[in-house]
């Protein structure tokens, strides 16, 4: 029986870098997000879009990666629910006060060892003057600036054993599983999984080194593919490592732009995908030699997108 | 504290023409439609995105306007639970046994007359061999003929008093209230609601003749704002009635296209629209100040699309 | 006979303010281009796809409008025979020795009075370092700043007589007449010329107030739609006046957006437009009925597009 | 000295398939062309804005390829002026009476063998009622249908020795020459060509297999991105065969769709490209390292862009 999740989408994510201040120039002036704060080590930054004070936590650290990836339930209530159930699971660490900007937060890890937060209690973004909005239904003024993401909009995080931790997402946390790869010997390599109708909010795919708590990337939404065709000139000049081209997923159906902020940490900004308003959407099985085609219009996967994520590994 | 619908989205609606053949024309030759099957006095449409086997069932009459809306809960509990809520009003009008493409159904009215039908069982569509996808996550085949809708969006409603249906849509069919108008003597002329992280599913605004139970428009969904412009230029060379041409709301920043089809009822095409994924979302209210500056980009709406509804009614 | 045209494109038009500090912020952090140079009075600046030095002289005066447009020929042969045509009319005012960026050109007044000059010899833009292209088939680097528009498209300049300059304009200058109107009286209210296959690179317009050598607007291309609908997003939060949201245009197709720069100079941010390969393509000649229709769409053309130049005079 | 050319654009290209029924499909339904008219063993296509009859002729044949290359003069001194260079270099086969919708028309064939016509008299479209257009400055009614390719846009020929037939074109014919590449032994592998601002409309690049003759490709011109986006799905859910997905090319920087009509010539759709309205524009060279860096934003060229071509020829 389909229920709605008790989680309500990803709040932010805490990313790392080893080369802060390249980072943040790549965040601000070329992504196009807003620094909303800062505090020693730290940067809180966001989209014009984003409804609270911001969705990426950028911290100073000796490697990259992800810290943390925070989510926002529904109500205490349901944060409650959720949270007992990871508790029956062992895998829970208990509460923390907060953070800037939002309430107190359950720390859990996931079975592949990423660190993860649940909050309900978060604030709401008010713009300073200078970037109020003309239309009273958005967070901030559309400033424009590079490729101006919106918002943070998915994130896609790296697993030794997709399939432990896709059932821990579906089981125990309440994600819908709308799209997963199963190879012909039975692996599981990537699960895409959503607390709404958008295509994927939360993605685990293979780590090709068997390494544990690693990030694929985070992904940040613009409305329109002419807005990543724009980000990729503007990747372009400037000098900007760009990945994989604009071109479309045949998984999800979500248009796609690949880049690694200066740091190394992959980054894509997207838009579109497929929307899923059928309670009971039965769950995708891609198989291996359907993902063998590439993406939709038959573009191959570069192998860098099988075989790196951050921190960088040695491979086995 | 917010909690997720029991209901899932809008399943279909049934539109009343009184020209069915040169409608159907307009739907399948000039949007793109699917005929899914036929029945006498009624044919069955579908987007090519339609994961259900239809979503617009037009049908012959002796007017125009919207004869019910189907919308589908995410299980039969959740239907269950509006279905006492709504005994409790006693609007309820009791159980059907179904029809086409679905399973048993609960009609009732809302406070402005408007028939509605609440469903849980659901048909999937599958498609004939000369409609399968190439993408298995694609209920259906992309034709691109027409506009190529890809389903039904939403729909608007007029109602005599916007503040009592909004009210029964939030309080007893669990509809999230994003945005509303408030004049300055107090009216509410309209409101925007949803069951999703879209800006909009269900509509009320005010009918200008307080009439009862009439239709503002249903509208189709495209994944770009291209696809409206491109449709703006298909229904010019086909002579179909342009209301008005494509341009961005302010209200939940949709982009739009209004037409009418050759029965006069209106039909948008549409896109875009901000997303909201704070559960507790707070209602933004727009002024009659505010409203008259016109859409986001400062065009003035058109005098009939406040005006003019179907069936169409003598002013009072 | 059709014969290819002496001229090649309008090289840079000199816009006049009496805003200089607002006037150019506007071009800069709205519209997105950048400073080649300044002189006392005098701003030159350049879309990141003009491959000469600049397009637009921004000049601080005591009034707004058009000081004066420039021209340049195939080459100097080129250029020697339209001065020639142009000595025989008697509109001729001779040679001046060059300006920032090209070599001698020759000044002659059109029949309403708008200074024009001719000149072949121009410099090529050389970016510095930090604006050096990616691609060497582009001058400068895309930085995408504000609406980030690429070039100088084309001007529209008002008179009180346009059968007169339009004659002028293709009878001695050599522009192809490719669209006009004429309303029932026979009088000629529109002609939209060029000299390339781009639907329109001069366009002369009546001058509502029967007054002489008044601009009705400058228009900066960018490549997409989507660009246009962008920068509507841009100026709307900019707190730019917008004149005339983004549609298609009834005459030549292209697409539009109208403001007004601080000085209030109307600018239009534009894309498309039909492509004209016919060497005899006729004119197209729009009658008065037609042009009530609005623009391609149906938009009903706003008032003011009508009425309203720089420098502004009081009605007659 | 830069001066205008004599001839004007492609007016048509003559193509030849071995499944005249299945290409015919292809270029009607998926394409979304007209059939202008039909005789034994030629079908005469047209986009909807093309401004002559056709741009397509499609012919039956026992191999596949371009028959002939048609171009129109900008009148018939300018095509006499051209004839007569022609002849000079001994290349000229003499005059035709016509065809269908041209009048007289001069053959010769370039250094590698290529047939071309030059013609100047040829009639302008007249389209039947049920295909006239709203718009007049449209020669006909925008369909919508399949890729809806509005237009013949250019011609890539290839050749055993590309700077033979470069020099020929420049030299004789009169072409700009806009971009070439030039490898580090000196060979010149692809040269792109213009009789317009338009980046190119004739090209050359080098036959892999040194045969003589044949084609790279025939490009259609649609006005958007969005719609080479969009005849993507179409051509994926048509099941035709894309051999290059969507993507910008470094060279002239038009956007790019390569895809194999049944019979196994590729065709493009394509839209952009840079303009060049700078009458001396310097010609960019592309040295083999800046090839070898792939498409604007990275793409690698798949290796059949480079190999492939029709007729199909054994590797020598």
């Amino acid at each position: 029986m389909a229920i709605p999740p008790d989680l309500a989408h990803i709040h932010h994510a805490e990313l790392l870098t080893t080369k802060p201040d390249e980072s943040l120039r790549f965040f601000v002036d070329v992504l196009g997000m807003e620094v909303e704060s800062q505090e020693a080590g730290s940067v809180y930054l966001r989209g014009w879009g984003d409804y609270g004070r911001y969705s990426l936590k950028l911290s100073e650290a000796a490697s990259t990666g992800i810290a943390h990836l925070a989510i926002r339930a529904w109500s205490q209530e349901a944060l409650d629910r959720v949270v007992r159930a990871i508790d029956a699971t062992g895998r829970g660490q208990g509460w923390i006060d907060g953070d800037h900007g939002h309430g107190p937060a359950y720390r859990f890890t996931d079975p592949d060892g990423h660190l993860f937060e649940l909050l309900y209690e978060a604030d709401r973004y008010e713009p300073p003057s200078g970037l109020a909005p003309s239309l009273k239904n958005q967070p901030q003024r559309y400033v424009g600036r590079g490729a101006a993401v919106k918002r943070l909009d998915h994130v896609n995080l790296l697993a030794a054993d997709v399939r432990a931790v896709r059932e821990f997402a579906v089981d125990v946390l309440g994600y819908r599983l709308y799209e997963r790869v199963e190879l012909d010997d039975g692996t599981e390599t990537g699960a895409w999984m959503s607390l709404s109708v958008m295509a994927h909010e939360l993605i685990y795919t293979q780590d090709h080194h068997r390494a544990n708590g690693r990030l694929h990337h985070l992904a940040f939404w613009v409305d329109t593919r002419e807005e990543c065709l724009r980000a990729a000139d503007i990747f372009l000049d400037e000098g900007v490592t760009i990945e994989a081209a604009p071109s479309k997923h045949a998984i999800a159906q979500g248009f796609f732009l690949y880049a690694y902020e200066p740091a190394g940490n992959r980054i894509e900004v997207t838009t579109g995908g497929r929307l899923v308003y059928d309670p009971d959407e039965p769950t995708v099985v891609w198989t291996q030699a359907e993902r063998a085609k590439g993406q939709a219009w038959g573009v191959k996967t570069i192998e860098s997108f099988h075989t790196y994520g951050t921190p960088p590994v040695e491979p086995p």
